[in-house]
């Protein structure tokens, strides 16, 4: 295959898990790609491409992993680079634009767009009720590139402002106290009966949801594949006769339950 | 048509726009569908359903929309109640469990289930390039149910945390004075040269991004359609030899510009 004069990238979000929950223009990027560049585990989750070269790496070296992609694109193929979710929330976009920030000048007249995606807290979120209903924010609790200590004045202050919240990333093989200092921090700022769920591979064969309160949140429960959410104070649950507990926070601060 | 012993309620996000950003499991629930329920914005979107009964009402009462889709369900119908973007972000979900909440312990056994969609902000943000690529929130900024204080109390907590700001609804026809003080106020807790985005009908006719500062940002620019996005300290934009330039936060806080 001989590149050509004009490439381009496009930045995908796969959605959560399948098909089903990713959108007809990501499919659609997926199936003109003569590249695809991702992690693995994303790579995986993708049925077959007879037309492109997959590029599966470790994760890891994401900037790496961008000027990759952005390099094939200048070459002139058509390239897509996959990130699970949404690429824009802590997923493969940032990268990208980081590295063409950093990156030589012609990268800047390359073709490049994001096509959104369904990230995990939406599909979290669904399977739940709406415990997003009300004002949330969503916090990357990994410290590979950003210090605690900011990380704890952002839970801090999200619990005072009385956001739902969303943590990405609670937890890798390698780091498992982020999450048990990050729980101990939320005890001494929002009730102890406030709402917490790990949402682990929604949508995926493993899909698991425990729902728990600050004040019994086990943080060894979480694993590369969880999202954690943390009701505000109105956040409460509704029993049904059959299947789990719905989950959602109501829209006026007032509610009583 | 005559009702059936079992309905089922699907809360089905439509997406910011049309079908290219809607997911199957969506398309699906509204092929299927007996009655589809919801504002009549959001059913001018969807193409043809034969199969099914169009409810239309205004924007308003959202708990008596939620309260007529459960009613059918409960009558043996396949019933979808639709939100634009997401129905979990500030869309129909919340509206549907407060109405279970309320209702008959009958509605507590029904089939209900909310399927998840692509939100305004993810569509504003990969249109731009990655500006939610750090830590963020989303505030809506209709105080129609809750007090002012409360969205100016989240706002300069959100400004002190660093966070991104997604402002979801940030005027409408009858209300056009608190995105104003919202802007006065994240001036007094953020950078006045914090880049503002005002992004309209995203993936709509009438799309439309404008990127300008917080000291300039102009708030006659909102209207029903727009959704702004508030970078942080970090937040930058690429300039590029043709189109408009993207913007995109760092992961790293550090991130020199």
């Amino acid at each position: 295959m001989s590149a050509r004069v004009s490439g381009s990238l496009r930045v995908v979000g796969l959605g959560p898990a399948g098909a089903e929950w990713r959108t007809p223009e990501a499919e659609q990027a997926l199936e003109r790609a003569e590249h695809v560049v991702g992690y693995h585990t994303y790579l995986a989750r993708l049925t077959e491409l007879p037309g492109a070269t997959l590029h599966g790496s470790d994760n890891g070296d994401e900037l790496a992993r961008a000027r990759h992609a952005l390099e094939l694109a200048q070459s002139g193929f058509r390239v897509v680079i996959v990130s699970g979710g949404d690429a824009g929330v802590f997923g493969m976009a940032a990268a990208v634009f980081e590295a063409i920030e950093r990156g030589p000048a012609s990268w800047r007249a390359l073709d490049v767009s994001v096509l959104p995606g369904v990230t995990a807290m939406l599909a979290a979120a669904a399977r739940l009720g709406a415990p997003l209903g009300n004002d949330f924010c969503a916090l990357n609790l990994s410290d590979n590139l950003k210090p605690w200590a900011t990380i704890e004045r952002r839970l801090e202050l999200a619990a005072e402002a009385g956001f739902v919240i969303a943590l990405y990333n609670p937890a890798s093989r390698a780091r498992t106290e982020q999450l048990e200092r990050a729980f101990e921090l939320l005890r001494q700022h929002r009730t102890p009966s406030a709402l917490v769920v790990f949402a682990q591979a929604i949508g995926r064969p493993a899909e698991a949801l425990h729902v728990t309160t600050l004040a019994e949140a086990d943080p060894a429960r979480a694993d590369m594949q969880t999202l954690i959410l943390i009701g505000n104070h109105t956040t409460r649950s509704i029993l049904r006769p059959a299947g789990p507990p719905w989950v959602y926070t109501p829209r006026r601060l007032d509610e009583t339950p």
